[in-house]
């Protein structure tokens, strides 16, 4: 029987350039372990680029603006984001605002944010202990490592929930950051 | 304890207007049956208004395209669409351009096309038999009754798989249509 | 940066034996082209061996039962199933035991029904002429082509719609069968 | 046009006790708000009743081994489970038995657990700060106050992602929980 190859190549000469879904499937391509670590990569860069920015002189909070809004999911809906230094009544930052405060700080209505983005991280690498795929959402658990230009490590836990959206793109849909547990000396 | 009605509340004052999913959970809202009716509405409404801007001198051809493009999916991908009176090489209509032959016709590549949408159809009722929702597609199956100038009715057999986009638009991705078997009179 | 190769081999040694979602990435595999392929290929079968067991004087009913439960949606939900011949009041078979009478017939309540799985069949094939997969759901519109034991060939068209159940499986929430439409010869 | 109080109709009717998606849609229900609610109850509830099993001189271990496996989704894949006093190699704890470990302690693999549902946990409280669900996953970020017998609070940062299985039960497969941060007195 030939049909799953006149079938596949049905699925090629019908899949035009202009169509979203590009997959021979008919509908969205699967997530891909690859795809997030891609997307971890991104927030990674992310980070280094508007500290970079802010170290450069340059617009620190439209880099910001533009990393936010390409790599969350604040257009479609509350983000579910706790970032690590984040506390108090400000703990979670389910609002673009929020996020963006603490990424550059200077919104008077969060005080305590002096922008983590802001910081001199030089490097920003991550590990990732476990996934979980299914249908839009695809979540990582692991830990990011940050030097600063001193060379100072940070290691913190990040948690991502990414949701692939009608145009392929991964978005964070929740994000917590915690600082590792560290047991008190005997 | 009150957080149930505490994040409730801070749901409804975290929804920005500007959010794209109108939800109170975060993500997208669930497909309800009436979302389906509706949908199925529309495509009756589409036929009819097409059938009527030709009747009326129209542009039925620009119609269509516009019925096609608001309500199937070829946006995204090839749509599985197998129209009534559609046979042979011809049978299944994955392409839009094949999908405005078959309801306006006028396209030499499809020359048994006559246009299924310029007759004079004044009334659509459809009639659902069942329905299956899970995650972002919603599935109906039934009848629709098409009723002529004439008066002559015209029953066929429907199914219908819709796709909610992130935009919420319920979007048609695969249509089934077929004349009611008949078995021979004894 | 070795993230990717450690995490990949992470997900192989915690993979352990008795999980369900024998996937890499954590969740349920994604459903493959192949897989409907097959799912397809065992409703041919299916068929056939209801068929032979018949032929053979075996306990057709009892087969059949067991391909309706291994293949079809019944035990979680009505399946949106119409088969080729049946019309009337009895067109739409959500529930198993209007499916069990289309097969094997025998039910008083389904007069009209002799049994298609009882007829003569001998060689089934299918033809995909589109599939659309996303999430749980894989969807497959197509041809199957029926030869019965005097060599007479039966096309028709049939869609079905798959789920993948949490044990992996794929089974049946929808099948609509109809006979090709055939213009009136000029 | 009444179809849809008839097929609303025929879905009561088509509805059997022994069908597992008890949705008149057809499709297994849609997580909604208030079961991630009773979820997190649950969740509260099992760590209380493990702890007074232990006060009370009974089998916690057997206890905890039921709640694990009620509430967690181990059985199906890896859980992405970061518990609050985890650190180190095992901060991460995909597996049953290395989750059983932090919960009862009493496993030579993980000297540096000491049990942590042994504690005397008499009060546990939860609060919502954002929700999303999409398809079979429902997700909370929030607060969690445990209180002891003296009368001494913990509040720790819990995140949940539940899976809904074929069985309509809520499952964990991530959960992140940290302690907040605090920031150091000027």
């Amino acid at each position: 029987m030939k049909s799953l190859t006149s079938s596949l190549l049905l699925g090629l000469v019908l899949l035009l350039p202009s169509q979203i879904f590009a997959s021979a499937n008919g509908g969205p391509a699967a997530i891909t372990p690859e795809q997030l670590q891609t997307a971890k990569q991104a927030w990674c860069d992310g980070l280094l680029l508007i500290s970079k920015t802010h170290r450069d002189g340059g617009d620190a909070r439209a880099v910001a603006e533009r990393v936010l809004d390409g790599a969350y999911n604040y257009a479609a809906a509350p983000v579910l984001f706790k970032p690590t230094l984040a506390y108090g009544d400000h703990t979670f930052r389910l609002t673009r605002e929020s996020a963006l405060a603490y990424f550059v700080g200077n919104n008077p209505k969060y005080p305590e944010d002096s922008g983590f983005a802001l910081k001199p991280w030089v490097k920003a690498e991550f590990k990732i202990a476990g996934t979980y795929i299914e249908g839009p959402l695809g979540i990582t658990m692991g830990h990011v490592t940050l030097t600063d230009s001193s060379g100072k490590q940070t290691t913190v836990e990040k948690t991502f929930v990414f949701r692939r959206g009608d145009d392929g793109k991964l978005r964070i849909l929740l994000h917590k950051s915690a600082i590792p547990f560290a047991p008190k000396p005997a």
